[in-house]
């Protein structure tokens, strides 16, 4: 049995992992409220603790516990080294879950636990060559080549989203102009949804949006769609046009077997994936949601230690 | 002794390499006029032919022979499927070499034998993730992930030239919008080049393309920079920008121990570099001009035995 923690902003997931990478129990903790490093670390251990004694673990049978982190990351050390919403200072997560449970524990981000989860137990399982594209705030990504996450120099690989598209495009959060996730992101969908809609407060999107508050979320234009609001298509449109050269950028970089989407959107299944599909054209490389869904990152933690380094 | 090969549309290069991949004997043959498959596989036979029987060697002492071709390979079956400049039509390279000098063959693309000379014998020997960008008519990527060459499906990985940085930007060869290559190549640069001093034909640079028949080339830039003209500079730096978008994009995405700059241009050494460091900033990545020349393709299709497949 191995244990998969998934660290997020807000909460952390923890899970017990059987043999064939089904989660066999789990909870989930607060993590938004954490102050400091050590409240932190209390948490997710204090979270682990009870989650093996409430479920009557052995601690013996624990093989492995993997722990997905936002943020810069150690992976030799088993550190977290730093992360913009959480309080992380150079936490030695790894050798904190071993000390405290006798097993062997790895560190990896979060974009590559997804990445590594859908490898091992969801759709990219069986394919060596695999870049996974989080859709959400921003764009992330998990690149594993030959079987293997590419970690980079000081495990910085990865960062597809900041990868430029529009040289004369929006400033973004990390200080570049037109990196791909100021256009494609699902924050960037949902943004210009609700910036559109301002000029058009009488469309089926605009009303939505009204009576959501005066704000979209990752389903508003979705619905809008289903209902045949042109305005909303129109914004799909482009949304997907900035995908799609992101995508192209990757496969002419990678030209990997597959490329998986990932993050809440991609639940959207075939109304996402059909016209991106349709965008991208004749290409040999797969494009193909996720299969594990939020449960990707705590899966891929569980399973790390199948990964040769 | 092992030969090496360097199949290009204006001439075919052949050299013997020996155990340090020095080149102790080489040739050229004219490759601008071949006609049919058959013709171009007879001037590379007899030209490694001639290459050995006038430098006295012993076929027995040949280990092996490894070639480097434009376009489309089949690795695995050491098959050069196809080819803009050159009557390719699913030539079998690698079995033709072996039958006809009882050595064991192999064939890769042009663009990845260079960055495996560089790696096996250049400036990025001794790490192990590594890109190479060749800046020429357009922008080819040879890219090391953990000290092996990445093909992708189909061999198709390494297109970083149609990595997309301008959505909104100029048509390139290939089809697609605002390509690196429509920007940062040396041709885009000569291209540039050209266009500007048209409206200036009085400035330095308008008077040495005047010399030069109405045409720019590769050096005519550096030689009205280092004569201080201000347009000549104001080009430059933007061609800079360009090339230093693409390169972040590369460093996001792989973050390598070093990026390889080579094609001829980088023969301008500091002149390039400095300023392409400079707009890069602070970066674990490396930043390097190759450091065999031309001859990098030749000695890296030599050595293209020692990749572990």
């Amino acid at each position: 049995m191995k244990i998969g923690i998934d660290l997020g902003g807000t909460t952390v997931g923890i899970g017990v992992v059987d043999e064939n990478y089904k989660i066999v129990a789990e909870t989930e903790m607060r993590t938004a409220d954490c102050k400091t490093p050590d409240e932190l670390a209390s948490i997710v251990l204090e979270g682990t603790r009870k989650l093996i004694e409430s479920n009557h673990i052995d601690q013996k049978d624990i093989t492995f516990i993997g722990m997905g982190c936002p943020g810069e990351i150690d992976t030799e050390k088993g550190i977290a080294v730093a992360a913009d919403n959480l309080p992380i200072e150079k936490s030695p997560f790894a050798k904190l879950l071993t000390e405290t449970f006798g097993a062997p524990a790895r560190l990896d981000n979060d974009a590559n636990c997804a990445a590594w989860g859908e490898h091992m137990a969801g759709v990219s399982k069986g394919y060596k060559n695999i870049v996974t594209v989080t859709l959400g705030t921003g764009i992330g990504g998990g690149i594993i080549v030959d079987g293997k996450l590419l970690h980079g120099k000081e495990n910085h690989a990865g960062e597809i989203g900041h990868m430029v598209i529009d040289i004369h495009g929006k400033r973004c959060g990390c200080g570049r102009i037109g990196c791909w996730e100021t256009m494609a992101s699902t924050r960037a969908l949902i943004k210009e949804v609700e910036h559109q809609a301002r000029y058009a407060p009488n469309s089926r999107l605009g009303k939505l949006i009204a009576a959501n508050g005066g704000h979209a979320n990752g389903k508003t234009l979705f619905i809008a769609m289903s209902e045949e609001d042109n305005m909303a298509r129109s914004i799909f449109n482009d949304w997907i046009r900035a995908l799609e050269v992101g995508m192209w950028n990757v496969i002419n970089i990678f030209r990997p077997d597959m490329i998986v989407i990932s993050g809440g959107i991609s639940n959207e299944g075939e109304t996402l994936l059909a016209p991106l599909r349709n965008a991208v054209g004749k290409c040999s490389t797969l494009i193909r949601a996720g299969r594990l869904g939020g449960n990707a990152g705590l899966i891929g933690a569980a399973a790390l230690d199948e990964m040769v380094i």
